[in-house]
């Protein structure tokens, strides 16, 4: 695809996700520190995604979470995100925050605290009628501390019989997304620990039971592209929670910390047709913004993104492949590395303007007056975090 | 389990396979230290696994290694085996040491190599139904070092294309075991890194494709008892290689780097039922002894294997699963600690008595006087090793 | 010293120092889940130390934690403890939990912030001069999330300057214990990220200055043991902040992830003479009881301690040095596992009967009816923990 | 430094030395593949270095590897280099290969194995005398694989002695610069393990004893940029062996699997002076073409190197500073990666045809038609590799 205007024509179709509870606060377990201009509420928390949309174009939708956006009127809050100029997204459950969950959720080995699990994530299907959402989220921090803690395998039994719950709860045009994570906050066992596991359960489920792929949630050294790849070839990659790391969990800004592996990984979701939007492949960020401004950060993220997404874009693949295919490695590579090496930059900031927008989002949205704005407004009430 | 008796008895007939290749030299990249008294044939690594069998009493089998261990005479050497007193077990297929090999074996982008690499596996199981062996072992280094220098996904076509033709020469009781390897020799993308990929072809080929888990082959952090307790849950396990590893792939004696792991993982097994000869979960050792003597170093490894399995065994699961059941985290780790702070020593020695073997395996190999021998008979020739 | 008595001896000199924020509840970013009978204050916190220290008999010093354990009176608190028959250990500061911390304290930008960070240090001396206490531990935060946001080099000469004010203020008979860590709550870069950091500016300082090693803060792989030995041989270890890990800075209880390796630490420490009184080496335990009960779980953490210390201590060191100077690997690597191998909880029951305690200290605690009591008084108000 | 001019002069300047083992074969412990043209003496690697600096124009020394390059006439061998264009660089000393050193070399603990060791190092020094070189590389594999194996301590007593004694041999204008490496070929503890380990001798010792980062020697997750400005802050930064790893010590080309840590250590060297002649950091590759042309693979490699150097050059330092001044986490980022995400190849063209040089030295090498050459004329012989 190197006709540039093919790839602007992609560039300009993408949709990449928001969360909103990237707009609150959040920290580390040593520390939340709060900022100023945070959101009340989860109206004020998708008015700060409109923004974030307002300035890069490709920002249309906006997950949330319950129950940190739990309302009482589903119907108003996604009227009030598409006076906005945005739509709800994903629905993200929760059953990690409440003291019954302390041994596990829809693993705990308590049949009263599965139920209770197991309520919540149906809820959440009801919400999702309600907002018109096609994505139930599934994280779970189910697991355990200590080696004989709990039965490795009946917490197996007990997730799988969870999920089908959930499965049959789902809507001809819904499904579910199901994330992995090697650990934290379990400490010697995550009841799903791997793409491999989340796979084994959503295959048994059937199509509407999909591999969520969350960039900072494995070991060291995992070949995260080799997922993706695998994935979308067995049809199962159903989105990315998109965040970058140095380290574990770390919840950066998406390609902060490996802008090379970004690419990679969006080589392989253009090579494998993950781009196409029949193939349903959601682009969502998850980060926290400990220190940084939140708002500035989403914006810097989304960016991030468009940039890799346009260098996997102009790859020549015709050459990659005959490179490939004569066995060249080190042509092969350098296919590969030229295309990293473009600096897209200034066709972004052609595209942009293009779509009636400014070439450069960060500055535009400085320019807006829209930070020192919602400092002021938001000064009192409690600021939205984890916790709610 | 918790009568000695039982536990016994379940210790007596265990059956861990040794390797004909850790009876010849080995070493890293850096040098291949060579020692005395080292194998020249199939036929003495065989000797020298008998030795083993002999003196631990467990250790029935032997492992061969295509096309390390050819011979023109394959009914032969299986007769040499039993003249011994072993059987062969696993055939063990090696598509990584040809230059032509390169850039991949059966993932080759070049079909010819494809096609060569897939006559050697089937040649393997000519060569297992010459020796009347259950298991085909496969191990693919195959993956790529650099972005973009090989296809990823087209790799895993060919994968495919290759497991399906093996997979459908195999007789009624065969049954091929699928490795996996996070990375070394390939650096980049290995085309079967992870449980996960091992088990997806596996699970489309049906019953006779099962997977192995090689105790060294994961990425830092991995719960490797996670993986045997979800694959037997699956039905999926086929067995193991074991060895140990405080860093990569490092091929020490099983059961040195981490004791603790190993009992956690022999734990699994008995809990998920692979202990059962029925379920036909293998346990092999796989490991290259670079700088310590080979068979001392087999039959530690056999000791060490069988001590993790007496206290899985003595485990009180009772006493574990009213801990676990009701929630008490630090008695339900106490019972597992308790199995694995019981000293077995006494119990497994107490056993080889009544096997009518000595109770201290090494004393009395020392004692035997074979290692001396075969020193000053092996004394010429070429010293067997990887690459013959 | 294989002497039994000698090895009791040592036994009963032994000094494990608890921490008091260890009583108080913990968690992780996701959750703090609330526990039973949790200390509102500091001298509740040392009421429960003293139960550790009166059914383990070497327990006799509890750490404090500045502003956690902030008093008006820090001789009445000393006071307290003795009453209870225990001391205050180490003063930790904290400068990681103020909002003007969010770029960092010592090493922060800002000269203003750094200024208050360094007072708050002084101030803990100040308290150590109150209650008594040898060591100051000095753990920074400190760090970046993202490339580029500060100064690497600069944010060194800031520490520097910090550590040289503080280690000006210590009297004759104090020292501080610098500890360091690879990472969290910093994402990209800490500050003090590894041993070699620690002792680069502990040795430009002097004797007083001392590295802490907290067996959780290191990269996957790291051998802690090799760090042990190293800085007793250059006379710089200070202490231990005792803890386990599966994946990053989990804080389980010490012993629970890999109890070979606190065998193969406390190895080292005996034979490079740390064990030693005079050598000043503390024994501390740091650790988060999130889901388990907290005093059970420092009993529990003391006795790991006490078991991987006792089998150190049995370990046949003339049998070692003999197989170690002639090269023989296997041999040398027996003696080592037979000593790790003992099942050395018969030794230390005896040993509690001789220093008059029950020899299962948990089920003396269990039936103290301790806790019980404490979940009756301590229902009302506020639970202490990391913020309080 | 935004004057393009200035970058340029300064890129005109740099020197980055190849290592002559990375034109012979190499490979891992599965397989060393064959290649073609691969040069048979000391003599022909020279040739081949020879070209990467025709190409290049900042290649100008290779370093030499005794045994591998040992010759007859040193003086000749140097002459011989002069007459290609290039120098004879660091001398790389080799304790590691001799069926003597399979418990270690200088730490071993037989002194006459010791001796033999040391006699080697001492040796090298005799040859940087013969060649004129500066630099002796001292890397030690010396380790054990096994807990207990050798005493810990013991090795560093008898590590000290042997680099006292080679620091004693140089002259004054000769300094040795230390190694270190977490593992491989040892696989339980590493002598020199780390940069603190090799930081703590070097001190002792004096200013002609210096670190050495190989960038592909560290645990996962190390910051190696930090350990790059903590060197050079403590005027103990020797140099560089560039390589790059996904993995463990994988020795891919430099920048092929990071490139954004390359630019992050660039910068460092950079900000920290390392660049300026005077401080004597040498930039060496040292790599392992095991599947790609290894001339090739130099001049990508270097190209990789100056890549990098190049954004580190044109970052804009003032607003840099300024931003991180002023805590603003955003912008301090933004202005790094705006370095970061130049492309540079344009300017690099440039500075080539400036030099007289062909804008693209793959394609101009290429187009030499020196390795179809070479191809021809080494048909004959015994390749040079590792072991020779």
């Amino acid at each position: 695809m190197n006709d540039t205007s093919a790839v602007k024509d992609a560039l300009r179709r993408q949709q990449i996700e928001t969360p909103s509870w990237a707009y609150g606060n959040s920290g580390t377990r040593f520390k939340v520190f709060a900022q100023q201009g945070v959101p009340r509420t989860p109206q004020e928390k998708i008015d700060d995604a409109a923004q974030v949309h307002r300035f890069t174009g490709v920002a249309p939708t906006v997950a949330v979470h319950i129950p940190w956006d739990r309302v009482d009127d589903y119907a108003a809050l996604a009227a009030h995100a598409e006076d906005r100029g945005v739509r709800i997204g994903a629905v993200n459950t929760n059953v990690f925050q409440d003291d019954d969950y302390m041994l596990g959720s829809v693993t705990n080995p308590d049949p009263k605290i599965r139920r209770k699990a197991l309520d919540h994530l149906l809820e959440c299907v009801d919400i999702m009628d309600a907002v018109g959402s096609r994505d139930l989220k599934l994280w779970f921090s189910d697991g355990t501390n200590y080696p004989g803690q709990d039965d490795v395998r009946a917490r197996q039994d007990r997730m799988a019989e969870a999920l089908a719950a959930v499965y049959e709860r789902l809507g001809d045009d819904q499904r579910f997304l199901l994330e992995y994570k090697l650990f934290e906050p379990a400490f010697y066992m995550t009841d799903l620990p791997d793409w491999g596991a989340s796979y084994a359960h959503c295959l048994k489920l059937g199509p509407k039971a999909q591999v969520v792929v969350d960039t900072g949630h494995h070991a060291p050294g995992t070949n995260i592209e080799f997922i993706v790849a695998f994935l979308l070839r067995e049809g199962k990659l159903g989105g990315f929670d998109f965040n970058s790391r140095f380290y574990a969990d770390d919840d950066l800004m998406v390609g902060a910390a490996d802008p090379f592996q970004l690419f990679r990984i969006m080589y392989e979701v253009v090579r494998g047709g993950g781009y196409d939007a029949e193939t349903g492949v959601a682009f969502m960020l998850d980060q926290c913004h400990n220190i940084e401004p939140k708002i500035h950060g989403q914006i810097r993220s989304v960016m991030n993104v468009q940039e890799a997404t346009a260098k996997a874009l102009l790859l020549d693949r015709d050459a990659l492949r005959a490179a490939q295919e004569s066995g060249d490695v080190l042509e092969a590579n350098a296919v590969f590395m030229d295309a990293y090496n473009t600096d897209v930059r200034p066709l972004l900031a052609e595209l942009r303007e293009e779509m009636g927008l400014h070439p450069d989002p960060v500055a535009a949205y400085k320019a807006s007056g829209y930070f020192e704005r919602v400092v002021q407004e938001r000064k009192d009430g409690q600021a939205a975090g984890w916790g709610a």
